[in-house]
């Protein structure tokens, strides 16, 4: 039968990335396309000891239905771990549970934008923010992000042009730029919407990985009552357990509450009492500090072969955190050919195309840095010097 | 500040649930308000076993990212069952894993409706699709739901009036009401249905919880193509491990996952390979038969009080699975009388309402059976029976 389907399903940007992971994953590929962090720096034996503890220690409770705010202790170590880590205060009544910080994007979404609702982020923007945006059919304005931060007139002018729902942004080592804001560019984002009816939506998955371990004050410091963050463990501890929280004012909280009760009822109840039982019996700021260490030296790795190898006219973004960094191509090479040629030399990029929701960024491809070990970031870029100088 | 929120936020009803279940959750109230499984039923002890073989034999694969659909041993086992149970063919490619089947109420509203389409579903109808219904803004139809099922004449006279996306209905011992559709009314459902655009969700949250353990056949075998089915191992393994899954067309579930992978990527995939591994090594036929036949013994206990401590003119269903009963008040007497008087007498009841999307309802309230123990069931009853002799 012909189904009809809802409007919005038609207001998602064309996506070929099924097709291309499906290529970047067949064997023999070294793949800096995806975004998975490095699986061997899972602590699997840390988690394995902290799931026995709670099937020993508590019974049948964390088997059963739960309350939709998440886990009160594991709220109540969020808030905390905010207070040491960044010095800003945060209670647990301001923390709920989510199934990563994806959902956050659809709640966030959901609760805020009407279809024709205007809305900012970054240029180039997280793809799985655009993807759950674009179902709530709203109007996308992307402000270019520079090293230090977005192009601030450009902020200043959409602020004032358009009354936007809320600016979306990654401002520590972003997705998929690598790009950190500098703190006076953070500054100047909170005095440009204060006041304002725009909610900065602070997506912060990457906050603990930089690699000097120095933290950076979130935006929300300067907004307070404006600003939503959200988090994850998914990068910290393990993406399979889909744990992640949005901290955001009570009255904000309520809507939230009520979008995430017909959502699902609550997040994954089990691995919420795991983790719980994982952040206070391990050493998590030592376990962050190794991951980051290697990522950052993945990140370093992966720019002096870059540095060393690439023709010149291609350029790359810097890293001080994360998992990303961005590249932009010599004049007149598309990414849709290095991805292509990559893949006939058994190295994969991800073009950097759907990123851009305005269009634009056929010059530029996302590199990961953390899922594949030295020697195939070595490989993987060799591979890659070879199919740029093809294609030069 | 003064927050301003999605138009949707206002679409739903007024609930006064969450001050409901904190009234009816306090100490020394034996509560049927709720809709819990029973916690003593939950194989914790299995579910241990199979977690630690997981962590031992599978190592870091259950902790990293996985695919938006699920995992693929785990619908298999989902497909084989619908097979080998219900007679009806089941691939693993037409199911896909989610949040509880809360999350496909969500997701399912999400894919087919506009704001201003026409949907039904029955009345009284489950209380966690009309909210999450609601936020997608359509037109809520209700058709009076019968003891075997939903009234007909008014369900074709809905279906030729409107062109509805789908209708809703849970023909397995509903929520709340604990009706159960007799065959014949299944096939009428498909017969009226045949050929039209509308499709029938079928939300088979109880259906393995017959208490004389015959599986009863789904529209879903009338309605090939037009047949959504979503179904849930909450209520036959542990509901805090959030794992349901939705099993329809291909056409329908490839907007599914565009809509699930912008909704939170995927589902706990620790869960779901401690879940498959559960289920591959225990037997769950028996597991489930047992369940049956505890909540059987306990809705008979129930409904044989009702019939010999409850004043005349107070009715009820009489459920053949499931976990709830709808009581209908003698004239004169509310609900929110029974639940406020219960309360001080120490039993806790649902009052109907909100149940009720188009009003009414107001001389019924919904008993859960599951959850309390006989002595509970026993005690529970004659407290609500001391109220009723009260309000005569």
């Amino acid at each position: 039968m012909e189904y009809r389907f809802a409007r919005r399903m038609g207001c998602l940007p064309p996506s070929f990335l099924g097709e291309l992971f499906r290529v970047s994953s067949q064997p023999g590929i070294i793949s800096f396309a995806g975004g998975l962090p490095s699986s061997g720096l899972i602590d699997a034996e840390g988690l394995s000891l902290a799931t026995s503890q709670v099937i020993e220690e508590e019974g049948r409770m964390p088997f059963q239905y739960s309350t939709t705010d998440g886990y009160l202790p594991l709220r109540e170590y969020i808030a905390d771990r905010y207070r040491r880590r960044l010095g800003i205060p945060a209670e647990a009544d301001e923390i709920q549970i989510v199934n990563g910080s994806q959902q956050c994007l659809d709640l966030v979404a959901k609760i805020l934008l009407d279809p024709g609702d205007h809305l900012g982020m970054e240029r180039p923007g997280y793809l799985g923010a655009i993807e759950a945006f674009s179902l709530y059919e709203p109007v996308i304005h992307a402000v270019p992000l520079n090293d230090d931060g977005p192009d601030l007139e450009r902020f200043a002018d959409l602020v004032h042009q358009h009354p936007l729902r809320f600016f979306y942004g990654i401002p520590n080592s972003q997705n998929p730029s690598g790009r950190t804001y500098s703190e006076s560019s953070r500054k100047a984002v909170g005095e440009i919407l204060e006041g304002t009816g725009t909610l900065f939506y602070e997506d912060d998955a990457f906050g603990e990985l930089f690699f000097d371990g120095r933290p950076r004050l979130p935006v929300k410091r300067f907004l307070p009552e404006q600003g939503i963050m959200s988090g994850s463990f998914s990068k910290i501890v393990a993406p399979g357990m889909r744990t992640g929280w949005i901290f955001a004012t009570r009255p904000v909280l309520e809507e939230f509450n009520i979008a995430k009760q017909a959502a699902d009822l609550h997040s994954n109840f089990f691995c919420q009492v795991v983790l719980h039982r994982y952040l206070t019996t391990t050493d998590l700021d030592s376990h962050v500090k190794a991951v980051s260490r290697v990522y950052g030296e993945r990140c370093r790795l992966m720019c002096e072969l870059l540095d060393d190898l690439m023709p010149p006219g291609m350029t790359h973004t810097t890293p001080e955190g994360g998992m990303f960094l961005l590249c932009t191509l010599p004049p007149g090479i598309s990414s849709m050919e290095v991805f292509s040629e990559g893949v006939k030399e058994g190295v994969a990029v991800l073009p950097g195309v759907p990123f851009y929701v305005d269009g634009g960024g056929e010059d530029t491809i996302r590199l990961n840095f953390s899922n594949a070990g030295e020697d195939a970031i070595h490989e993987g870029i060799a591979r890659l010097a070879r199919v740029m100088k093809r294609l030069e």
